[in-house]
């Protein structure tokens, strides 16, 4: 049955492309220089929801600050949509970033833990990086994640299971005993595509620059050779360190793989701590208008050691505009990943979560630079899902009812710069890892998008716009 | 000592204000013509996020679909400030109505709890509305909330505490024995401007429409008549049903009161349900890797018996713009509130956040439809904090680790007219009221404000915005 549901995608969505092409400046500077090389950055921020914006715009500039994504022209709203695997399926109201990076990648929704496949019969779905290359485009994805995780994944690859991120991983992947699926028909003995660090080894991406060197540190399937070396027989150079990074020619492609998972972030707590549970007394256990509670001390935010190590979001950034633009008349589309926003939203830790939006903040700066100068450069800056997170008040708004008021959650109460305490809740779950949350999530763009972009798009709009901008609508 | 922060804030706020009147059509439509009537017409959905927009949308219209405040042509952020009750004070990170309201009226940060008064030293600080007024504009407020409530109250009252809505309430407040204040040094016997109920009543407003006649039936401080004679005998006419306000004459102000309290909400759901707590097993409790947890049951959501005996949000609103510009050259001020998409989340009842949420785009519909026939109507909507409730999975992201997975707060499971189940979760505190969050807000505007209003403004430019597009700058 082809669902209501289903006909209303569909009607959205070209609507939405209607608005993006029939609208002001940017569509009529399209259309007078289609010959001139031009590039779309996608700058994506995982889990960057107004809350996570606003807990860094407090921590890092001040409550009455101003980050520097606040400065862009343009703000819509991405609707973010996901639906059940199986064609005609239902919608589902919470999204991960697989099915949200395929729907940016592709404009097709999907069901949570794809990479770029179809619901039901799983099939792969073009990508804007394989419809850009294909016309002569250089490409390029840029991550804090391993370059093989679910966002970077979905824009190059196609898997039904965004576990499936090595040869290995594609037999079975379990953790503590439990069985959480495998991708065997997907391998290329079953003629399927093989690993996600096999299809990107393989892939016509210009610039791959991340985490994950223990996917492809392993031998490729049915073989003995790691997949790093089934990269360089595809002509790329691999670079490990900040300094290799930075002195890398152009005349190879990069792949650049600096940490064996995901990247060290930028900050996080004293003595390693996330958000706590809050202590009630044990007459406030007795009965909750009793006795008293203990919130959890106030944190500081510091450095993380290990970041020093890594190059930085930005300095990837930088190194990947210097490739993709270095004797190019065609033009370019990157994405560029702030991957922990996200992760360490799950582990709730929210210093973690702040320094990696300073991190995509940095790379905007350097996107911005870099549009100052090649002025056909496409900014947008998104998030791909709403997350856990909840600025509550450190004070209660029922403080004066002199009974403990708390959260029923975790919480952090972080010192800020400006002297105040910062209270982050996390209550969506009580497993070691915090749920997405469901809400539609900020779309940013510089003045090339105004005109381009609509206020409020459907979260597939972000592959049409950017695919209208590079000329490549079929 | 004067902070930091504060000179923060008026730098910002001088610098949206130069954005917005440097900027594009709206502007050099205001400098061509300011001798036109124009008007504001300021819609403010209490409590209205991200996460409650969508919440709504997923019901009303289908994960897919779009309600009427997102085919809007503009989208802005706006930057909620709240600062501790003293003089150079601290920035406090969630807010209040009470203060957000005062900044939204009046340009000026205070602390929570406050109605249109400065932190420490409680001075009365204008308001749009007496600021038009006295230019000659007319002027209303409506509301579903006690038109007193603290939204529509920083409109056009003073006062250092928002309880203070009725010569009774200025005395003091207590909660079940719990003291929560009083405003005696308020009252007119002591040089004061009186409580909030008589401070309306003697107002210089044209329309007042809402809820709250309990604080308008007692008698006026150290008298005998009802505050509603007094607002008689200041030349108001009072409607108490849909029909009297609907044959309202124009030759008097206009004072609807049609509830004691807040009115009552468009949507319930079945059974007068809440968000509940999930129900872990005994074997659960014992180790929270063993035994089950039971969700509450999916609810579903009916109409409100109530909701038919009081004018919708919408009519209030027709009759108010009825009302206002009926022999008016001039132009005037309307502020429309939906009060209690916060009520709602408040007591964690997501059906009646979105039957709220729904009136709120009635209410835009009659404002585009006036708009439509008054070219020069600037249409502001936006929120005034964030708030408690998030969309959760249905199905968590956990779910193949096979052990319950389950917010530790309280979750509501609604059936969605397009069948599925939407989660959504409380769990700020476990006290009978959530808290509010920090997030920044979704602001919205009509064709007009494109130009007027940047892509991220602090919420105080509300009030300077539309002080400008109302020829009102000192």
């Amino acid at each position: 049955m082809m669902s209501r549901w289903i006909r209303c995608v569909i009607a959205v969505s070209c609507f939405s492309f209607t608005a993006a092409s029939n609208a002001g400046n940017g569509a009529s500077e399209l259309a007078a220089s289609p010959e001139l090389p031009r590039q779309v950055i996608l700058i994506i921020g995982d889990g960057m929801d107004d809350q996570q914006l606003t807990i860094a715009r407090n921590y890092l500039v001040g409550a009455s600050g101003r980050l520097l994504l606040d400065t862009l022209p343009l703000r819509s709203t991405s609707q973010v949509l996901t639906i059940e695997n199986e064609i005609g399926g239902k919608p589902v109201y919470v999204a991960d970033s697989a099915n949200t990076a395929t729907t940016m990648a592709t404009g097709v929704l999907t069901s949570r833990g794809r990479i770029a496949t179809t619901v039901g019969d799983n099939q792969p779905i073009p990508t804007i990086v394989e419809i850009a290359s294909a016309a002569g485009y250089k490409t390029g994805i840029v991550s804090t994640a391993s370059v093989t995780d679910a966002t970077p994944a979905a824009f190059a690859t196609h898997m039904s299971l965004r576990l499936c991120e090595n040869p290995e991983t594609m037999l079975g992947v379990t953790y503590k005993d439990i069985f959480l699926g495998n991708c065997l028909g997907e391998r290329k003995s079953q003629g399927g595509p093989g690993s996600i660090s096999e299809q990107l080894a393989s892939s016509a991406l210009d610039v791959i620059l991340g985490g994950g060197m223990k996917h492809f540190a392993m031998p490729i399937e049915g073989g003995t050779t790691a997949v790093v070396e089934l990269a360089k027989s595809h002509g790329y150079q691999l670079v490990t360190s900040t300094a290799e990074l930075q002195s890398a020619g152009t005349d190879q492609r990069l792949l650049g793989l600096f940490s064996p998972g995901t990247m060290p972030v930028r900050l996080r707590a004293q003595n390693g701590r996330s958000a706590e549970e809050p202590k009630p007394s044990l007459l406030h256990q007795v009965h909750r208008y009793l006795g008293e509670v203990t919130l959890p001390a106030a944190m500081n935010c510091e450095p993380n050691p290990a970041f020093a190590k890594v190059p930085s979001l930005k300095e990837m950034t930088d190194a990947a505009l210097h490739q993709l633009s270095q004797d190019n008349t065609r033009g370019f589309f990157l994405m560029v990943e702030s991957a922990s926003i996200d992760k360490q939203a799950h582990k709730r830790k929210p210093c973690g979560s702040i320094g990696e939006v300073e991190q995509l903040n940095e790379v905007l700066d350097s996107a911005l630079t870099f549009a100052a100068n090649n002025p056909h450069t496409l900014i947008l800056l998104t998030a791909d899902h709403a997350h856990a997170a909840q600025i509550v008040p450190n004070e209660s708004l029922y403080a004066k009812y002199t009974i403990p008021v708390y959260t029923p959650g975790k919480l952090a109460r972080i010192n800020t710069p400006e002297g105040a305490v910062l209270a982050v809740n996390y209550a969506t779950n009580s497993f070691p890892y915090e749920e997405h949350t469901g809400a539609s999530v900020p779309l940013f763009s510089n003045q090339v998008g105004v005109g381009l972009v609509p206020a409020f798009i459907a979260q597939a709009d972000i592959f049409h716009i950017s695919r209208t901008y590079l000329n490549l609508d079929p």
